[in-house]
């Protein structure tokens, strides 16, 4: 291992979820908890205002008082990747110099959203803020919610810009990640492959990324920071195992409620005050919420992490569709009939 | 209107359903009294081998053999826009050759599918169609089921190929007619536009279109045609009112069960044996379909087509979707329960 | 006409391009004479921090200010629609607060973005402002870049919601326009339908909409208010034509850069000091605007709006893509050999 | 290893070209020399009428032929799987039996396209099929271009359908896959899963697929094997770097031309008469292969194929995208002048 490898960012780093209080505020001494048991159980680094930390329902303010309760409660105990995407470039780079005198690692940075920009566009968005940013700049590619980062563009800015030091990449496309590989690493040896999607965690490090900022490592970082250590020393078959499991907890807590709720109420489940999320629910989802609650609380408690719920948990089973199908017909007949 | 605008393909032209027998066989007889019945109730053309008319589920025999039963039976009275897609373009030359022979006015054909081709390959691909074709050839742009036909491949097929004398755009989207006949139709004014979004129907003559292949016109041709006079003649708030009550019914057919299943449903409804559908159906399917059949002769009533199912038509009633919701999770829960 | 009807929001209302100086701040004495030479011009209203106001790169108090300025401006003479749209609900609730004491007619809330939402969740984010908000709400659906609101949600919130007044549509989905206006005006005539997508202006005034948000009308509201007029007192003729010239130059503005560059850049051509926008550029993106200036002064000098470029106006000519294709390989080809 | 999971389909099946004369029909001859060729390089089995093979360009009676003519070369030294997919069921049906006769191992059949099926449709079809055929049956799911098979349709089908006995998926999603093995094996330790995207074999086998159904195999067999030995064999430093190369190589064919041209052109690079393909190219398309054939011919050439073309290959560079982006502004500029 070079030098520049070494010194590459590595292992797993937890995209934290904000605990809210009653009123919707920073809960900063339950932030605080939090942040000292994920450490505990040995997460690699931190990588507060991503998109579990639902960084655009915070106000300006709120993202900067994030990162400084973060900074201050890690006290340089495991290094900090913040999140510093802001409204502009002007007020992004203003975040950078901020996040640089608190002692972060690096800054992360998503591509444009909203406006859906070209690679061009995007191009010149980064340029600017690694010209101008006194701190590594690690870029945030998750085409399903932003500007993707085409491939072009990101060897582009590997070349030109020496403080852009990494990719988070959150596609989950396993081909891509080899490309981007392929077409940086031999001149920037530095240069660091992360990627956001858990449930190819092991495959993705097997083929050559050098970790993840990985949202289950904020609820199981058990799980997580043992399926790195075992894929990358090389147990394949326990790692497979663990991989597995692992997908079935990210799945529960990824698409059975609106992101990132499911991963908020499972911090709950482990014992810190989440509070509820500030995107109001409809009822339904607050029905759909209570479920998914019991759903993980019987994953974990699978896991060893927690007790049961009251009733126990169901064998897994089946649901036929067709059965569903008919049911619904005659509810939405009875409806119909009342309407 | 100069010479070339009068021979332009216009009005309303129906992509027929093709009944089937008890063996899932062409009901030929039912299909020739079928093609009676639409041009004694007033459409332009005839549209057979269309997606409404399912080509991809017939053999190429049996395409040629709805053809030939179609041009037999029309004897003249309307032009025949016959569908001529085969497996490459040789097979298509030869479905051509035997169009045009039959006496159809022209054939449309539908941009290459399964393959997701660019527009460059796209051109390749009609021209030379259009390059050996004896008969006027309709472009069939249907970006949902094929690739697309962009903007510059209509303009330079326009330009190049004078056998390619109209397009049959089902995108439904209104602009992008706009921009085509901008395009075209200077350079070409024999050029034809025709929508197959019956939707939009009345706003596409509106901006310009000469007509559509709608396959409405196949069930409630009075309507379709009706909705057609009303435009031209400027009589627009008859034709809003008639656009508006043709929507019920498009999206009743179109949405509320696989495509084109409804058409078939309607089309029984107004009296011809239409025969089951050559896609199987799962009990789901089957059942929603059924309902599908209720609603649709509902609103056939109100048109005046047919009388009400027994047991009366409910007015018209929303469903809450979140009361669904919770039944719904009821009934899982209950399921699982069981399971 | 009810005095329900004759109270909805109506007619062209103005997404107004945010002037900058040479720092990058907002030029607030260029921003006054734009609100002056706009209303001279007759846009019906002015709809600041909308998507064409870039109001995402602008910090939560700018764009409190630029509504500020453009009320005080304004000063009653036609209706403000504000963009109110915030990081959170409560932060939003705020900013109506805000916006109402300044006289605005209403705000207008784009569904949340960055996340794509359920329908559920859509519906309950606007739930919960329009439960809190003091002042008339326009949904804002523009599903290119947010969550999409659906039929059912809108519908849903027009019954519950009687601080609901309007939708702001920008899918030009001319039939999902219809499919609103059937599900919603029977129950709420007082509910208004306005369409972003200046493409399709006059069809969507001829099924029924009361009106647009139209980003056209802030360089050309003398053309946008004149297709309005022709539309609603119908000449369709003339309306026609006129819908025909304002597509390209739409099209000129929306796709030829970055959105919403192509508007800055006409506006500056319209005498206005419109400034750098805030997106940074590459030097590829530099020269496209470069281009795009030149084409836009050619379809504006034909409109009679300002002069033609130094020497002048090509006649429209097309370009064949095989031999531009062919001209590329030959450079790839030689860069590959230089490189 | 249970009985069951040694009858699994296993190993790299080769989804082959069907070289063509110079009349476009197929060349019985090389068809035959290239079987030969394929088992002698070690594919485990061949996959006829695939995506690659281009069935849908073919008549029906091709497609039979195809496979009588493959059938009749192989003689039993390795397994066949016979893409089957007709017109409709019945025809589908029919294949089966025919391919059944002829011996193939099993058949492949893609899910319907054209019309894009509900999951209800997709398994309708299967359970339809699966209950007349007398050969085992595989999944095709290629989403890119059919209705996709999803996760619920899958299970029921294993579930339900003893002759259903694997899935070969294209979508290249590895999480997608491992939760059809997580959903599946249990009750189905017959069950086989197959990869089509050859980008990600190394993973895909680790994860616990049988193989793949894999282009590149039809070209570079030799790598395709050696990389499947492997990475089952556990040697996954020697398989990572191969798994790289092959990347390069999966990309130049699948990429550069409208596919599959580029794995034809490949093949005529290994000395087989491939013949043009029957999709109609364009003349910038023709460009484009013969410069892929380069490419092509450098990359087989630096795995020690074939020769290096004439003049050498260029050191990898990069291309400028800002550089091109000005060279063609420049022309675009002269032919406009030209115009």
């Amino acid at each position: 291992m070079t030098y520049e490898s070494r010194n590459r960012l590595q292992g797993v780093f937890t995209p934290n979820v904000v605990p809210l209080d009653d009123r919707g505020e920073i809960n900063e001494r339950e932030l605080r908890r939090y942040v000292d048991w994920l450490i505990q159980r040995g997460v690699h680094g931190l990588y507060p205002n991503g998109s579990t930390g639902e960084f655009t329902r915070f106000t300006a303010d709120e993202r900067r008082r994030i990162i400084e309760i973060i900074a201050d409660q890690t006290a340089g105990r495991v290094p900090i990747l913040a999140g510093a995407a802001e409204a502009n470039t002007r007020e992004t780079i203003r975040a950078c110099e901020r996040y640089h005198q608190l002692g972060a690692r690096a800054v992360a940075i998503v591509a444009p959203f909203y406006y859906k920009l070209t690679p061009a566009g995007v191009y010149a968005y980064f340029k600017e803020i690694a010209d101008n940013s006194p701190i590594d700049v690690t870029l945030y590619n998750i085409p399903l919610f932003a500007s993707p980062i085409d491939l072009p563009t990101v060897r582009r800015l590997a070349d030109e810009c020496p403080r852009v030091v990494a990719i988070k990449d959150s596609s989950g496309d396993l081909p891509h990640m080899m490309r981007m590989i392929a077409a940086v690493r031999p001149q920037r040896p530095d240069f660091s492959f992360l990627t956001g999607w858990d449930a190819a965690l092991m495959p993705m490090l097997l083929i050559g990324c050098d970790g993840g900022t990985n949202a289950t490592s904020g609820i199981v970082p058990e799980i997580t920071r043992k399926l790195y250590d075992l894929t990358v020393s090389g147990q394949l078959d326990a790692a497979r195992d663990l991989q597995y499991r692992l997908l079935l907890l990210f799945d529960a807590m990824l698409y059975s409620a609106e992101f990132p709720e499911g991963f908020r109420a499972a911090l709950q489940l482990r014992g810190f005050a989440a509070g509820r999320g500030r995107q109001p629910k409809s009822p339904s989802q607050q029905i759909e919420l209570d479920q998914l609650g019991r759903q993980l609380q019987c994953l974990l408690a699978a896991e060893g992490f927690t007790d049961e719920p009251v009733g126990g948990c169901p064998a897994s089973i089946e649901i036929d569709p067709e059965q569903v199908a008919r049911i619904v017909q005659r509810i939405v007949g009875e409806l119909r009939e009342r309407g």
